[in-house]
This record gives C-alpha cells, structure tokens and sequence, in this order.
C-alpha cells in the first residue's frame, strides 16, 4: 500500500521547506501538498522534521578483537542503529593476510544474512599488497559492489600496514574506482611508548591515552594526505579526533587533494579526563584514536562548520564493561577498544550541533547521510530525500527531550559511553525503503529484513541516469 | 494555466536526480513523475539539466558614476540577465551623506519600476554612520525589506567610509539583523599610489592594477574580518579578487567568524595581462579590485570548491568602450571602472568550473544561487527547486557550445569582456514565478513584469514555516 | 688611568668565553688575558658575566600625557636604567601639527640635557605628513642623526595617524634611511569601544583591557605590515603584547618583509588578570597595548626564541598610583597609561628568560642591545663588547637573587609594577664609555655624564670602516 | 713563533670590526690594535674580511656507495676544503647492521689517518636499534667523542631505517646527550616511484628527481619532526632542498620542538632543469634529495636570513662523470648520487648570499661555522673568532672574483656542478691551529696534519669554563 507522510518539514543537505510525500514501491515516488490519501497510509509528521535515513560509514559488528568478539551484532547493532535514525550501516570486513580476500567476504555475508534489520554494505580491509591481491580487487569491486578499503597504519603486528602498502592501496584504488579508508596513528611510536608505560608500571586506562597523543593521529594523517596527492588518489580518514589530524586534512584540501574527513559524537562531546574515572570506569572510554583535551572539541565542530570534516562514523565496536573491558584490568592495552555508539551518533549531532547553533540544519543532514552516500556509491538511492530515493526517512521530533542511559539504549552492551547525557531532539519513527522499522519509538521491523548494497565506484551516482548526463 | 517540466534532470545544491515538476501559480507545486497532463502545458526539459534561477547579488544598473552613467538600466541589464539563466538580481543602491536613507531607496525605485524583466531587490550604500541614519536603519529594514548594506573601504573622498563607520556599521547591523557587504581595499594607499604614477607619467590602464595591488585589498579585508570577528557580527566580502584577500577571509572563518566571500568571473578566467593590451584596449578590463596574475584563479577556483568563498557575482557595471572608457585616456584614474558581465555569470561558472571539473554540479547551482538566497534574505522562495518555491527555473543544456561575443549579447554596451571566449553550457529557456522569460532563447518576457523583493532579516528564512521551528 | 675588567665571562649576542678587557679613552682597547696592569684600575669580575651595556629603545621621560607628566625625568630615569644594566635609552620626542619638528627637538634636549646619567638618544614622532614636514626630515638625519620615525595608530584625536600619513611616512623613511616605528592598535575601533564602555557604567581599570582586545592589536599590526612591504620600506612594531600580533610580523618576515618586533618584560610575565586587582590596583597595570590572558606569554617567548621578535624594551611611563594613576578613578579612560619598567627591563629577560632555558644567554644579549644597536643606528659603537666599541659594560652576577620592590627600587614612582616579584640575576657595576656608573650596586655618576647620540641611517654602521666595506 | 694577523675586518655571528688578532699556541691569544711585533710573523690581511674557519658537518669522503667509492678522500677532500676555507669537517660514519659500532669506527679513523689537511670529526650512522647497540652508544659517546647519530628514512632495503628506530634512536639521544640527524624522504613511496618508471621505461636522469618529489621530502620531514617532539628529543634535519620540508621544520620549531635545519649550495643556486641535460650530463646533478623547481631556492633563502634554517652543508660525495655516473646510464637508479661541493660551500653562500643581500655577513658566519660549531660540540674551540679560540681563520678577500670549473679546482673529480658559475668573494689564506694550510692560494700544509675531535655532548661547550657556569 502507498503511503503518505504529510505535515512534516523535510529537510535535505541543502533545503528545508514544508511538503508532503508520496511513497511507493519502497521509493519516493513524489513531493507535493495535498495528496489525493484514496489507498493510502497516512502519516502524520506534524511537528516533526522528516530526514533521510542516516548512514553509518564505520561500524564494527560482530568482530572479533583481542581474544574477544563485539557484542553487538548484525541484529542487535541495526535495531539499535535504527532506534536512532540510521537506515544504513557500512561494516568494516576484516581480512587475514595470505588469504583470498573472498574468503573474508563470505564470513561478513554469514555474519549478517538474516539478521540486519536495515540496510547494510562492507568495506574491505587491506592487509598487504601482493600480486594476488591486486589480482582479486576488480571482482570485488565488479561482483560485490565493495568500493572502499580501509588501512590501518597502526596496531603494529596485527593490523598495521607499512607505507609501500598504503601507497600501493591508493595507486590501485584509484586505477579501480574505489575510495581508501585509513586509520592513522603512527603504530610504531604507540608501539615504543606502550610498551615503555607498561614498564614503568603505568597499567590504568589514562595510559591508553598518554601513549597515543595527538602528534601520532597528527604525523600519521599528514604521511596519508601527502601519499594520497602524490597517488592523485582519494581517500577518506576515520575517526579523526583531534585538532593536529584536522588541521592537516585541511591543509592538504587546500592544496587539492582530495581527502576527506570522518569525526565521531565521542570526539566532539567527551573529553581525556573520562579516562582517569575511578574503579577502571576509565576503560569504558578506551577508543583509538583516543579521546582528547577538552579544546580540541572546538576545533572538529568549527572543522565540520567549515567543511573541513565532512562525515560523522559512529565506529561502533561495543564490549561490555564487565568480562570484556576488564580484561584489561591492570594492562590497559588489554582493554579492548571500542564503545556502543551507533545508537546515538545521529541524536547527538542534532542536539549538540544544530541546537546549539554549531553547525546548520542541512549541514547535519549532509554530515550523518548524504555526503556519506555521495562518498560510497549509495547516492541518490540513499542519503536524500528525492523523487526515485529510496524512503529512507526519519520522522524527528526536535523538541522531544530524553537522558541516554545504558537502562533504555537498545544495544547489547551493560553500559554506555553518554550514560545521562540530556538530549534534545529524537527520533519517533523510522522507515527503511518504505516499511516501519520503528514506529513511534518501538521497533516493528524484523531482523533479515536489511538488504545487502552492492556500492558504485567512487565518483559514480548509484543509478544511471538516462539521460545520460548526471554529475554529484 | 498549471505547466509541467518534464524529463529534466533537476539539480539543487545537494541533488541530482530525474523527475518532473507541476507549476501551478507561480510556484512550484510538485516534484514526482507521470503527472496527469490535461489542462497543462507541458515542457520538455529532456536532455536538459532545470536548475533553481540564479541570482545576481552584486549589480550596478543605471548607476552614475565619475561623470557618466553605466550603459545597461534596469531594462537591458535585466533581460540580458535572463538570457544568462538570472531570475533576480540585488542592485546596490547608492546614497549621499546628509541625506535621508529614503531619498536614496525611493531613487531606485524609480531607476527599476517598469523596467525589470526579472524579480529584483536592492542593497543599500552607508557611506556615514549617524544618529540620523542610525534612526532611519529600522525603516529600511521593515518597510523596504532591505537587510544588507554596504561599506567601501576605498574611494577616497567619494564613497570610503573610516573604520569607525565600518565598525559602526557592523555593530548596527548585528542588532539589526543585516549583512554587512564591504568592498576591501585600502583607499589610502591607493590614493597615494595612483597619484605617484600620474605625477611619474604612468597612465596606461595596466597602472590602474599596478597601482591597487593585492596587498592593498589582503589588508583591508583581513580588517574587515577582525572587525566583523569583534563586532561579533556578520560580514560579506564582495568582489574577492585575489590570493591574499581570499587566505584572510578563509583564516577568519577557522577562527568561527561569520564571514562570507564572493567573487567573480572575470577574476576566474581574466589576468591582469588584459590591461596591457594595446590601443587602449586594457580600459576594458578595468575593474577595481584590478584583474590579478594568473596564478589567483587556481586559488580562488580551490576557495569554491573548500567553501573558502561562497557566491559568485557579476559586478556588472558596464560602460561603452567607445564614449565612456575612452573618457580615462591618458589618465587610467578616469577610465570609469567595471565591465558588462551581467549575462554570462551563471555559464562561464558552469563551463569553467563544472565542465572541467573544479567544481560539482551542486556546488554551481549552491554558489550561483542557492547561497545567495540564503544570505541574503530570499531563501526558500528563491534559490532551490522545492515544493513551495517560487518556480524560478533554467532549463540548461549542459553540452549546448556556443562563443561568447558583443555580437551576439543582449546588453547595451559596445564590447564584452570574454569576446572569443568558447563555453560549453547554455541555458535554453528561463521561468521566473512559473512564467516564461527566455524561450527556446528568445526573450518573451516583459519589462516591468519583476517584481521588488522585501528581503527576511539575516539568518531568517522568508516565509515562515507554519510548524514555526525551521531553520537554515 | 686604563682599566682592565679580568677574571670575567665575556657574552656577545653569539659568543661567551673567558677572556680580560683593556679599557682605554673611553673604549675597548684590547681582549685578552694577563694584560700588563701596571697604571691600571683593575676590576675583578670573578663570578661576573661581562655584558655589553644595555640598550633600551622605548622610553617616555618627563613626558607630558593626559595633563599630567610622567614621574620619571632624565635624571632618575637614566639613574634607574643604570642600576638595571642599561648604558643607552633612545626616547620618544613628541611633536605637535602645524609646527617645525626642530621645535620639539628642542624641547626634548632641554628634558635632557645635563641631567641623563647615560647616554642618549631620540626617536622622533610623525603626526602628519606634508610639504613642510617632508622638507624637514633630512635636516633631523643629517643635524640631529635622529633615523627613526614614530607613527601611531592609536589615541584617535590625540596622537593617531591615518593610513595615508603612515604610508607616506614609510615611503620617505626609505628614502631616507630612517626606520619608521608604529604603536600598532586601530585607533576607531578603540575609541568606539571605550565609549560604549563607559555608557554601560563599565568603568573599572580592567576594561581598559576589555576595550582593547587583541585583534585591535593584531589588525593594526597586520595593516602596518602590509604597508611596509608595499613602501618597500623597513619597519619596527613597538611594544607587541600577544600572539595575533607576534604572528603577523613572523608571517610578513616570511614573505620578505623587512619588519621587526620588540616586546617588553611586561607582557612576558604579567597577564590581564592584574588589572582585576581590587581596590583599583589595577589600574597600576594599564598600558597600550593592554596586558593579554596568559597564554600569549608562551607565545612571545617562543617568538623571541626564533627570532620572529628581536628585541626587548621597557616603554618605561611612569605615573604614581597616588596622584596621577587615580586621575582615572571612575572613568578607566582617564588613567594615566604606562609604567615603571626601566630599571628591571634587563634583569627580568635574564632571570625569566636565561634561567628558565627560555632563550640562550647570547640571544639575551642580542635582543636587550646588539639588535637594538644594530636597528638604530648606534653599532658597533653601542650594542657589544668587541675592539674598538665604547666600553659600555655590565658586570652582571647569575646567581644573585633579589625581590623586586618599590620600597628598594631607584625610579621615582610609588609602586613598582613587578612588586614581589624574585629575580635571579642582578647587574652588579656598570660601565659608561669606561666609567663607573654603578659601583657595587651603589651609583657613582653623575648626571649630565651622559652624552646624547646621533646615529646612523638604517642599515649603516656607526663608523666608517677604514676598509670601507664592511657590512652588517 | 707567535702571529699576528693585522689589519684585517674580523666578522664572528654577531659582530664586524677592525682589529688585529695575536696567535699563540694554535690559539688566539689577544684581539686589540697595535700588537708588539717583536719575534712575530705579520700577516697584513688588509683589505680582507677574517672569518672563522669554515666547518662542513657534513661530508662522505672514501665512502663506498652502490659498488663504488666516492672519489674524494681524506686527503683530496680536505685539502679543497681548506681552498674554500673549510677548516674543520665531519664525515659520516657508515655502520653494518649486526656488527659492533667500535668496528665501523675503526674503519673511519683509519680512512682519515694520516690524510686529513685539517681537523676532523665523525657522525655515526644508526641503522638498527637493539640491546647490542643501546649498550655500545654511551662509549661512542664517552670514549669517541661521536655525539651526533644519522639516521636514514630513505634508501629502502639499504639503509633505510624504521619508524621504531628512528624514534628509539630520538629516545636514546636525548638520554645520552646526542643530535640526532635524519635523511628525510619516504623510502618507501620513491621505491615504488622508480619501480614504476623503470617499468614504464623513464630511465633518464630526470627520472632521479621526479620519483623524489618534494612531497616524499616533506612528509618524512614532518613525520621526523613529530617524532622528534614526541620524544622531547633534538633533530637536526640535513640538506633540505625544498620548500615543503622547510615549512614542516619552521612549523616545529614555533612549536617549541629543538630541530635545526641544513641546506646545501646545491638546493640554493642550482633546480632541477640541470637533471635534464643532454648526453646525460644531467647526471653529475643527482642528489638525493634531487634538485627542486627553481622557485624553491627563494623560499630557501628566505628560511636562512629568517633562521628557520641554521646550516649549510656541502653533502660532498664526489664521483667521476666518466666511470661512475656513468654506471647509470640506462638506469638513473644505477647513478651514484652526489658530488663534489665541499670546495665552494663557503664562497657561494658568500656570493650569492652577502652580495646579493640575501643574509648578512654575520648570519653567513653562523650559518657556515659557528651554528654548526655550537650544535656539534665544538664551541668554543671552534668555530668563531674569540680569545682562547683555536687560530682557525680565513682572510677573505670579498672583492675577488673568479669563475668556478673543474680546470681549476682541488677536488679529485673530473667535473664541478658549478662549472662556469662566477663567484665574487674568495679566501686567500686559511689556518687551522695557527698554521698556514693554504697561504696566498696555495696549499701549504700537509696530509696528516688534522687532528680528529671529539665533540661535546649537545647543548654542551667544549671547553670548561673555570668559573662553571658558561651557557650557550
């Protein structure tokens, strides 16, 4: 049955005005007033802002790390994705070296078949660059539709690659189409000082962020902006955390490179001193990068004002604080990294930025979904709010206010990193290509639902257009 | 009669994407496909991009000026507009010290009632800040819809203002709700250089650039910038020419002050090389700031693609080769300043910066109109394709060739400043408020049928939303 | 008699080593060891560092301001100079427009004359500049060696220039060989912000800080570079107090500009927050520029540390908190601007600076005297210890420790800016032209010893090499 | 026999000045005028500056590189430095991963024993970090007096080091009081780079600098610098050719990071056209880092006569054009890089440098000996011109001109880069110790006569000054 949501503001990256819409067939079929409502679904949006699906670019569901595994998974990690107002998630695939990376593919289609509740895709992790590899990456490209990779330059001896792979990765990307992704903090200097403080007998939480200061994000994402202009490549940094990794991604746009920058909610409202909370507590705020000095907030949020950040990841990789974190209790590199937030990213850029006047209304859409859909081949299918775009749509309340609580969140962790943080605005229902996944604040969608993206190359729209014309 | 656009590829500044659109008294009633028919005239737009009307913030139509008067009036300079895909312009409204504000405003009025084929509003010179025309200000506000005025720091002893009326300014127009414009570049030294090389003998146009270097613009708008930071109000930096005036407007924005930059056509494709042309010629290329050395178009091509710097306008302001620029032969101070650039704003943006690739699609449709109504009071009415809107529309055939020429243009004056200059992209027909104004490339409109636009204060939106919660 | 100074370390701005000194007529005979001491004094500087007397360039004695004059005159000014290690004050001569400069130099040596107990020279101000003003510049090089030029850009309606008079100023100064020096601060904004102050009852000594924040100064500071670089001409920013201002010059100095930076020991160690002290202590620390937040002290000493600020002076104006500071109960406009600072200008770099590992012991001496001498004209008679140089000479013990005080201090002000304040490093005799001024920390000269200075055009030595080929 | 050099124009960092100079016991035993002559030699420098002795920091003489060895020994490399008015050098000490540092070392001395014209000192090369190495450091330092350690970022699979390596050998020379010296350009992008245009057939010489790009440079400098903060440590970054890594260590140093830069005559005077010359004479132009667009040189300047840059190197590794260039025909990989500078160093920075106006005299002191002299250990001994100094000194006669070539220079190669360059400034006589090594231009000393020196540890003098307290 076609449905109608009327009343409500619809907001884009770039406008904001009062209409209704016509959903059929799982797309928007058209925008007007005044709907002829004969065999329809009505819903009514009066008061609320109808957004686009969010789209999380960084998600780590259902991995193993450290001897442990995420809690969330494809079904848990959705529904509560969706509780926030994300429709789709882009999950990082890891990849182990001298295997074929298919291989890898396949345990991320077991891992999520029949239990993403939204929309889903992949990025591919890239370990090493050998013939063999080089050999595959076309049909990964060509038969998954995986156009992103990502490379770690930290975590040295188990993810880290070295510079000869990263450049290599770019070269090739950018022959393929496909967009790199890079972790950056200087693995071999984090390696040096962790394994000093260890020494010393420098055990807590606090440490994990003492032995990877803002210098190594800074060094390393200067390293990866320069290697990617000498490839005339592109690529996209995650989770940027602090000012000296901003500054340089900003400086290398301005000499045309063409990079791009992802945050996160943790690193524009939390700040280093949560790691020195008493009783270990500290591990609950253990990311890498890790969180930073206070005034580094006001320069990510002037970074994405200005448009010198681009993106918002959620980097959800959630562990429990008791039998996970703990295990780390007395080595801080022992604490797995990573925290619940996949819930919350879209809410909190709403409440913190576009309430407190930090940034613009379409600029929040933008950040949470439609530079992310232009950047990974999901766009105009997703992302927006157009005629022939999937009905990904957010019905949000701006008004509604509500305390995150690990009591009330929806992820399978025993507790979370904003735990009574105050929150304004809030999503009141979500719909995923038409269908309700949650309805006035309860889930009504079903697990397996979820589709898996094949993505078009970058620099590519998502569908052909027939005239034939068409440009992002 | 209700029209409908037809299989377009319609492009707003986030989206791209297919689908016709229903115009029904003057706006634009629905975005969808397969409309019913009867009762429409329908429009095919197929092979065509149908972008929102662009508009020209930056104007000067039968504006007096060093003994003459500019060529084009609201008639000729307005359908030549058209022609180049404009559905408004804000002409700059000039004012004389001691007198009423309103004496001034009623002036324009008079120069543009019955004349403009397109919808038009002005901005409004302070050249003095007293409590005569602070008393004045709110009127101007309320009763013209005039909520931008403009400062120039150069001039001396004809319209440059001091830093205390700047500042003044600026101060008011925060309370006000006002964007304050100002034309950067430091009046005094220019003074004393211009007299330099007249008394040394140096009269030759190339001496009009030689004598305002960029130094002299970099200087007053890193000024302008620290005062708007101070004022803590809002500050658009017309005419940005330059390398250097660009870096100061881009380091005061990292620094969180709200500050905007336009530029120009011919500062993207024109060098100062123009001015040394023989016979003469060089008089045709005199603008102030002067054309610059070929390296500033790199930079300022980037500062559009950043964000660095936002808008683009014409700063038409023509005048005859013959009978008017001549009147600064052996005297380059006396060649009037400005050139006709009114008709070919939104192509050479789109040509030079989209076809080849400087820019997105959405980022020219962003920069040539819909920013512009934002800043300036128009938005949403004006300046995007949405339901509601004004059906202000360009139907542009992206792969249409054409060369620019006196020829062939359709303002008043004898020469043009990109004569021989190939383009690709052209617009086919024009709608401004769901009338036709260019068809199939002939001007159908009519003088007189624009209608004066009352501006919404800075940072408001001009129509209120009925849920009353929208922002931009 | 002869004298030899043994057993001392000799420090030049880049050099330190152990050697004896052979004074004779006035001057540096010879460097050596086991100079023959027969009919010599012999001066024992075991445990002394032996420094080149101290320079300072920025001071007001017996200056009249705001209807009252400062404390400090010739006598106890150049007195209390001494007993701080300094051999040479350069001060500000004022002129009034609309008379001859020849009339102001008057003036001012009859301030001087028969009571400096040092020597001395003159900078000279420049309010405006006409044809009369231009005829008499070169008689105040050549007659009166005055080479240096100050231009303000502040006290609107009292001692400001505008732009054209400062470029104009720069224009003839290289011409002429002279250094022009700029109060940087913008004058207009001030002037509006003070009076608003004042109208909203905010009259207390901090907001004379408030009313001059640090983009005022960093504008300023900006705009005079511009114009230098532009003039081709060379110029000297007195007294910078934060770091907007610092980063201007640095950023000109990189683009080739020829501009120097002087602080002084007041914005390297006390902060805005002094001038919240109650009672209206605060007003002991009003100054022009104003005391900054504490951050920007980190700022200019690493500015000093690389060069980017060359030298340090006092703007000793000293007013007595009783009598003349409380002119400006009431109306912070009112207070008399400037402070006590001569005698511990030197003494406060070394103990802060040296001590603390902040700046080398031979950039201490480079930017207390070498570089000053050099900037204005006065070396190598003035500003180091070499063959052939006055004997201006400090016999400065490192580890002598002293609390600054009113109640010990030698200039004629009932307070002492620094008060409190433990200072390592203490001048112990002082040499002028090899006469004891300061004996053991005792006063042994006389007034009128002193001897004014005519000095060389910028870029020139003090004397003619006999090679005639020297540089510096 | 005691000597005493009069008349001349002595020149230190700081200061220039007419004085005679007494010699005695290799050292200088007095600086005054009117010297007794009785049982003295008189050398008349009248109409010469006296300098310094220069000293090279960084020279490969008898070095083995890609199959062959450099063709200047210690005995021909020497003897040309010392015609330039080179009196000290320090020659890099190649190490062997796996075998004991003392082994290499003995290697050195015996290469430089009995063959060096003047004095001589060695950095050593760190290739690995390891129990073995940290344990042996100390005593390099101790018994050898070897207190800078190079570290190469480049030549994969050659000498290049690691990250780990790099910052432990920063963390180990901190403790032990070293300077750390770094090769900065990302060995592994140009090993991909040359792969490549092997592969494409690129085999000219250019080739050497296009897979070298000034980014390579720039990112490993930065990189260095980061880590050089991170571990509070001091970096001293040899022969920076371009613009992207001179701002990378002016960046640094306004953070307060200790690095110091070095450039060569090479990157001031010569670009990167000369790598395109034809018969592959473009290959006497391969250094690495390459020559850079010619543009870089005045970036370069400017960074001397601002101190962002401190020292200039020679990097001499001299081959043959005819039997060891010439291995690289073919192949530009095969081409052994560097040549022959150390002859010139001096007398280019002075012409090009002091006569052209670029630097003052004083800074052309600095930045050719006493800079060098202060970071590596050797000041006061050497190094400037000061009582106690070694009589190490160059009369310079700074009108002279001469045309460099390989006719006529001393070097043991059959070409000079600078051929046909003309050079106004040249040095007459040279001593090192108080002894003549070059009289009147001609080589008057012998083989064998240098003496090696072992350096204090960074930061520390040379000599102990009897009262203890002395600091540079």
């Amino acid at each position: 049955m076609k449905k109608i949501v009327k009343n409500g503001v619809i907001v884009t990256a770039s406008d904001t005005y009062q209409a209704d819409l016509l959903i059929e067939n799982e797309v928007i079929a058209a925008i007007g007033k005044h709907f002829d409502e004969r065999d329809c679904e009505v819903i009514d949006a009066k008061g609320c802002y109808v957004f686009p699906g969010g789209i999380d670019p960084h998600t780590h569901l259902d991995m193993p790390f450290g001897g442990t595994v995420t809690k969330d998974d494809f079904e848990t990690g959705t529904i509560a994705a969706a509780f926030g107002g994300t429709t789709t998630v882009i999950d990082f695939c890891l990849t182990n070296k001298g295997e074929p990376l298919k291989n890898a593919i396949d345990v991320w289609h077991k891992k999520s078949e029949g239990k993403a509740a939204i929309d889903y895709s992949f990025h591919l992790m890239i370990g090493e660059i050998n013939e063999s590899v080089l050999a595959e990456l076309p049909k990964v490209i060509d038969d998954e539709g995986i156009t992103s990779f990502k490379v770690f330059m930290a975590y040295k001896n188990v993810f880290q690659a070295d510079d000869a792979t990263l450049f290599r990765t770019l070269v090739a990307a950018k022959d393929l189409g496909a967009l790199v992704m890079v972790h950056a903090e200087n693995g071999d200097v984090i390696d040096y000082l962790t394994k000093k403080a260890l020494e010393e007998g420098n055990t807590d939480p606090i440490f994990h962020a003492l032995t990877r200061p803002p210098e190594v994000e800074g060094e390393a994402t200067g390293r990866a902006a320069q290697m990617a202009g000498l490839a005339k490549s592109q690529l996209y940094v995650v989770h940027v955390s602090c000012a000296e990794a901003a500054e340089r991604i900003a400086e290398a746009r301005r000499k045309g490179v063409d990079i791009w920058g992802e945050t996160c909610p943790q690193y524009l409202v939390l700040d280093q001193s949560y790691l020195e909370k008493p009783n270990f507590e500290g591990a609950k705020y253990v990311w890498s990068p890790p969180l930073r000095e206070k005034w580094n907030q006001d320069v990510l949020w002037k970074a994405l004002k200005n448009g010198e950040l681009q993106t918002l990841g959620s980097d959800q990789c959630s562990f429990d604080f008791k039998g996970q974190k703990d295990l780390g209790l007395g080595d801080f590199t022992k604490i797995p990294n990573g925290g619940p937030i996949i819930e919350d990213r879209v809410s909190i850029l709403f409440s913190e930025g576009v309430k407190k006047g930090k940034i613009t209304l379409n600029q929040f859409v933008d950040i949470t979904s439609t530079r992310i859909a232009k950047l990974f081949g999901l766009y105009p299918k997703k992302g927006t709010i157009s005629v022939g775009a999937d009905a990904d749509l957010v019905l949000f309340d701006p008004n509604a206010e509500r305390t995150i609580s690990a009591k009330t969140h929806h992820m399978a962790v025993d507790y979370n990193a904003f735990e009574g943080m105050k929150i304004t605005g809030e999503p009141i229902s979500v719909l995923c290509r038409g269908q309700f996944v949650i309805r006035d604040k309860q889930f009504v969608g079903q697990p397996g639902y979820g589709r898996y993206l094949k993505r078009a190359k970058y620099g590519q729209l998502a569908v052909v257009d027939e005239n034939e014309k068409l440009m992002i």
